[in-house]
């Protein structure tokens, strides 16, 4: 099994994705600056994976100061590590999600002493690890339910294991539909500007022999009014208390092409991605990359000397055009402003009404 | 003015598309392999500039006969030049266009001798780069009046004067425009596979002077959502008698885009791009090439070893997202039906019903 990121030997553990398919290298990291530059670099991308990482990094954080520190100067370097990790990237709130989860342990246990502190958020922070591949599986589960016993299934960027600390969200749908033995093939979006699609997730399918097909990304309409895809499912960055979904630019694209072609759109993710304080989608920060990633891929220039380049990296989906939204807590369907709360908060009272 | 394809010193002369943006080679074609070869590369592409080499293919093809040689012999070489011509890509129609235009007129006047004959097609042939020129301009000016004052402008791949003789279809309407003085701008698709609109309509454009900002191909539809997008304009390298449009891969998925937001979509074209052969798309020829201009770009491979991958090189988009098609006859408008065959054919008894 891939495991994308992890903790070792006091340290984080995570493949360096800007290297894959060609390279596999497994990069170390001691402290959370190095965590900050692999998230900002993207050595680590996909909401999931950028959640769990920051909580490890969270953690590396803790365990470098002082054991008999004074809580108020533990609790400052923690706010301190926070801002500079909430910093690297704007559009996924696992990032956001991991952070606050280990801030809140501090604020609600102010008694404790720093290393109480340090013991805990480790803790947390492996859970995090752990909770992220079971939360993959369980979403994985309930989303094969979804998939016809022989499907071709496309997606779009990597939801994949690499997206995660393992298993996957969009490709955790596929892997459990493999595992409940139905016979699935997957058509994977190159995804540019990043190519997220041609080198992570047709790499991942690869290693787990699960038949896999590129396309750029202008083919994946075509093939759907041509009735050869079944069903869509990609991950999330962001999903807003109505629905609305954040994802890698193109994926509203291939929503509206799927609803164009009565082609089930599906989104596989956490419920740590589900963000309630927005109610739609337009509060959604969209990062906007540097310009280089789409005049040149890689080190080769694909346009001429100096042209003007705009690369948004990602984009909204309205709810409209979402099926259905895979958790690791169910499955959500429209109208989203409730059901997505229900498995969000589903002890909050008022909640299961 | 860029002038694609013309004849000099008894040659065709035409850029080397697969070198632009980073080198401007212009190559000499001796006989009609090589521009058979060069078609088939891609040195030269674009449905009209396709046809127009293929005119001179035949041009070529007619003045490598014997000038005293018996007609029955002569007008086996062309056939024969005119089955190699053809073979070389399936879907645009200009290139069938081209040569049964040369082919009709050994046919209608087989009392001429082979001299005759080979005049009448090379003045044929060079008719044709002046008639697509000209076309285009007209094309071009017909097009501007939906062209609002201050546009921004979306286009796939290259339709521009690459893709012709000179001066363009798509970005012909584009040059009208910037000619009668409105204030334009261009947002050019990158156009995967094989970049063209990276490549070939951000160079042309910056060669004029016209504002243009490139973006990979999924980017297109966030920019119609948000309102930053006035009109799109493509090309066609084959129109049925009903509008359905083939084009470049991801032409399709621009259209849905468009009409989702309420964008309007126009199809620019000449009428030898109008087959009305052909009652509706479903019967367009559409071009599989090699996968490995997906897997790759360039020399620079951007999948793992081994991946399997699908290149549909065109795609047909269906009339009822059409809004008009921009010809060098005047504007078409639904039903396609009537008014292209009006335009295709305006001397036929009931065109003009």
């Amino acid at each position: 099994m891939i495991r994308t990121v992890y903790w070792e030997d006091g340290q984080i553990a995570l493949i360096d994705q800007t290297l894959l398919p060609y390279e596999y290298v497994t990069l170390r990291l001691r402290d959370y600056h190095q965590a900050a530059h692999a998230i900002r670099t993207m050595q680590v991308r996909g909401a999931p994976a950028i959640g769990v990482t920051a909580g490890l990094a969270m953690a590396l954080a803790a365990g470098a100061v002082d054991a008999t520190a004074a809580r108020p100067v533990f609790d400052q370097e923690m706010k301190i590590a926070g801002r500079e990790l909430a910093s690297t990237r704007p559009t996924a709130v696992n990032l956001f999600w991991a952070i606050e989860q280990i801030l809140s342990i501090l604020r609600s246990h102010a008694d404790w002493t720093t290393k109480q502190c340090q013991a805990a958020v480790l803790t947390r922070a492996l859970n995090m690890v752990d909770e992220d591949i079971a939360a993959n599986r369980a979403l994985g589960f309930h989303g094969a339910s979804l998939v016809p016993d022989d499907a071709t299934i496309l997606t779009h960027c990597n939801a994949g294991a690499l997206a995660c600390a393992g298993f996957g969200t969009a490709l955790g749908v596929v892997r459990a539909a493999v595992e409940l033995g139905k016979n699935v093939r997957v058509i994977s979006d190159e995804t540019r500007p990043r190519l997220q699609g041609a080198q992570l997730t047709c790499w991942e399918l690869q290693q787990d022999g699960i038949p896999v097909t590129l396309i750029s990304d202008n083919v994946a309409g075509s093939l759907m009014r041509r009735g050869n895809i079944d069903l869509v499912v990609v991950g999330a960055d962001r999903i807003a208390a109505n629905g609305d979904t954040a994802n890698k630019i193109g994926t509203y694209s291939v929503a509206v092409l799927a609803r164009e072609n009565d082609v089930p759109f599906y989104v596989a993710a956490p419920t740590s991605t589900v963000d309630l304080s927005l109610p739609d989608g337009d509060g959604i920060p969209i990062e906007e990359r540097d310009p280089g990633e789409v005049t040149r891929i890689g080190d080769h220039p694909i346009g001429p000397a100096g042209v003007k380049a705009l690369n948004l990296a990602f984009d909204v989906t309205p709810a409209r055009y979402v099926q259905a939204i895979i958790t690791e807590r169910g499955i959500a369907r429209p109208p989203y402003l409730e059901s997505l709360r229900r498995l969000v908060n589903p002890d909050e009272p008022g909640a299961g009404r």
